[in-house]
């Protein structure tokens, strides 16, 4: 949390390394052992994120429908989120105030739908409706994250991913 | 035609701004009044998409749906790519060869569900509902577009977006 919190209290931009380890009692060494650069503590989860998530794609039963497939990513997904919910929340604020780390954010999550609608199209899905399912899958987590950060309850992201599935339905009903 | 051409024959990193000139019968100080870059070539034409699409988004009666609003775009950008379908095509094919520019298209297009989306919230539709209904749209536009430049009818691409939504509903259903 120590990088978050400076760049929370004083902008992304005005923080540098030898700060946020100050701050977190390491060394600049160590924390180049860490991370590339500033902006993947920021990023360093989406690694995760992606495994978790393909590793429940890939174990997806082979009569599983394309959503269920991506669906399948749910659990695991707001599991891993639980434990941070705090970093989360500060995360979210850092990120929306600088429209290059938006952009990347962006990317990041392009990347991961990418990745879904590869393994859909290896375990025989057409490529239009693994990317409908991939990025309908992406686009529900992303709604879902954006609430879990501007609430209080750490465990409400599973049953918001299934609102803004449901919601989804319906805009795309209307 | 003569940048694209250049591009599809001898690679997008291989070609140069002097080569494309004098394909064209340009001095390069002509194509830079018109393009700030090579790249540019092949993205000048989405500002002209986001323009069509966010007029009819604004012109959509007060009560339709916010999908109703969203796909109300896609006679007037249809229509746009009808006399471009060659120029699509080619470009196609440039694109995917470049994971630079899959990048540059991916961000264009997340930047137009962005627009939609705040064009959306405008009306007051919840910011829940317009991201999801700006994803659908742009996914569908995006499977339609990946289908259009596959075959030969240029005048295909407003039945094929019909099509697309379709499926986008039945894998929802999923």
């Amino acid at each position: 949390m120590a990088a978050i919190t400076l760049f929370a209290e004083q902008g992304y931009q005005a923080t540098t390394v030898s700060e946020i380890a100050e701050r977190a009692g390491l060394t600049q060494r160590t924390f180049f052992r860490y991370f590339s650069d500033k902006r993947e503590v920021l990023f360093s989860g989406s690694g995760e994120l992606g495994r978790l998530w393909l590793e429940a794609v890939a174990a997806a039963p082979p009569e599983a429908t394309p959503l269920a497939v991506v669906t399948a990513g749910f659990d695991p997904v707001a599991e891993m989120f639980i434990e941070r919910h705090d970093f989360a929340r500060t995360r979210a604020a850092v990120i929306e105030a600088n429209p290059e780390l938006k952009e990347r954010e962006l990317i990041k999550l392009q990347t991961l739908a990418g990745a879904i609608e590869a393994a859909l199209i290896e375990r025989g899905v057409s490529v239009s409706a693994a990317i409908l399912a991939a990025q309908a899958g992406v686009t529900v987590f992303h709604v879902a994250f954006a609430s879990w950060v501007q609430q209080n309850d750490p465990t409400a992201f599973r049953r918001l991913m299934d609102e803004s599935l449901e919601e989804l339905r319906s805009v795309t009903a209307g």
